[in-house]
């Protein structure tokens, strides 16, 4: 995936790891060793690529907006572990586990303010408030997650809507910043619509894993949303088929034997096909922007990547 | 206190609480009535009122910085309720008591995120610079709080550190903020030394009235520091005339009790002395500045306005 955007996306990305290396230190001891733990711990770094790869050329403020993406994600995973009291995430411990809940709601707070600040000092405030606004409907969509924690009245358009708040608002605030400061900004809408279809559809795979697992490749047991009463597609369209499926899963052995059972009403399937609908529509947004081809070749790649994860 | 500032700074108040309205709603319904509840329980507006008397003008942005301050403070306080499990604030019940923990969560994190999206639309990088030191500044200082809980090894240097941690960093970026947008940026420096002074005696003050009371002038139980731990000046210089007067409080009887012998030792007139100190200090700050006459004596009026509050 990386070779595909040429050397000055591996450019972009070594640079922002410094960048983020950097916002860890300088506040503090305790603080500056959470926060660097938490930046360090890695991932994909999924977010500042699309914003890489939706600039038309390497820009002076892409690695701000790339940190700053990064933080905000960082920002809400520290808060969400506490939340829900999480040990291990990317099989390190949270901050949550080796700071406590202070500790934890602190660093937080600091990659909050710090997202915005990378942002802030490119002077644009197009950006920030693309920034903000991906902020408050990630507070939105955590907010509907749990409102609706264990219910049974859960329809497919409002799981996609909390999918839109919870996780495709940062994607698409992502693909607007490369945009932005990538010179292109009348393309922000049209990446943006790109980034936002990818999002649901990282979600939708997201929770389609949770059932099947396998949990050595999930890092975490099959059925995780099912114990904490998160209410996914897979179970919304498998409640379709087999009304028994109700009621709340209360150990990891009936978690198991209920991931099973969604996946015999055959609404794994369906939900993962509805997933690719939406990186089909999110490839179709490319269409006409006249990208170079090796631009828009670079982001099917990492369009069809989030498919694959999940294959 | 206003009407020293004359009509230009009630009118900024009225303008920024406009702006504190707005700026809870377009967020959901949840999560705007927590915000826009938390925003509207008021408080006396300190920070804005600091940020107003240090610019010499009206000026475009202040209306901005000074929602800005307040929203950073109010996110801070939304989060201190969740750590706290806190069920009352100002009277009202928090955020944590109406909507838990995850609400409350989001609602800080909609308010911090806010705080830096109003300022950076103004374009100014110092300015949001300043508010990320005081964001850096209180999340350390949060956590210094937490991390010397029930401790007997707090010295005063350490406590007084803690105080322009938790409190006084706001305060001076007010201060700052006001001098940047009010066309005297070459007063950032002087004017965030008051604030930062003021800042420090505002909570020695708020510590000395935890053991002081009375319970009805600051609508929790005498004690309260005390009950969870947190070491004051008060209770560091009390030891030193008592040294009996360790090991946890474990109830509200306690707390009082142990209030009194606090007082008995004179502790909280030594810590009252030290806090003028830092007040006169914050005053000296000002002399030659060359700021306007009733300006000088508008920032006087606040300084003592957080004297008297704990007279």
């Amino acid at each position: 995936m990386l070779s595909a955007g040429g050397p000055a996306l591996a450019d972009l990305l070594e640079r922002t790891e410094l960048r983020l290396a950097a916002v860890a230190e300088g506040h503090g001891e305790k603080l500056g060793r959470h926060a660097g733990g938490t930046l360090a711990a890695g991932g994909k770094r999924l977010r500042p690529v699309l914003v890489f790869l939706c600039a038309a050329e390497p820009a002076e403020h892409l690695v701000a907006a790339g940190a700053a993406v990064e933080l905000l994600h960082m920002a809400t995973l520290v808060h969400d572990d506490v939340l829900d009291a999480a040990e291990l995430r990317r099989g390190r411990p949270t901050v949550f586990a080796e700071g406590g809940r202070s500790a934890a709601t602190a660093t937080g707070d600091l990659l909050f303010s710090r997202a915005f600040a990378e942002l802030a000092a490119t002077g644009s405030e197009a950006a920030v408030e693309a920034l903000s606004t991906a902020s408050s409907a990630l507070a939105r969509g955590e907010l509907m997650q749990r409102a609706d924690a264990w219910s049974e009245d859960v329809t497919p358009d409002r799981y996609l809507e909390r999918c839109r708040l919870k996780t495709a608002s940062l994607f698409e605030a992502s693909c607007r910043l490369g945009a932005l400061f990538g010179g292109r900004p009348e393309l922000a809408e049209p990446l943006g619509h790109f980034g936002e279809r990818l999002g649901v559809a990282f979600q939708m795979l997201d929770d389609v894993l949770d059932v099947s697992g396998p949990a050595e490749r999930t890092g975490k047991p099959r059925g995780a949303d099912l114990l904490d009463g998160t209410v996914t597609l897979p179970l919304i369209l498998a409640r379709r088929h087999d009304p028994s499926l109700s009621g709340p899963v209360r150990c990891a052995e009936e978690a198991a034997a209920v991931s099973d059972r969604i996946a015999a009403t055959g609404a794994l399937e369906e939900a993962r096909a509805q997933a690719l609908a939406h990186v089909s529509e999110a490839k179709r947004a490319l269409d006409g922007l006249e990208l170079p081809d090796q631009r828009t070749h670079a982001l099917h790649l990492v369009a069809d990547g989030v498919v694959e994860r999940y294959a």
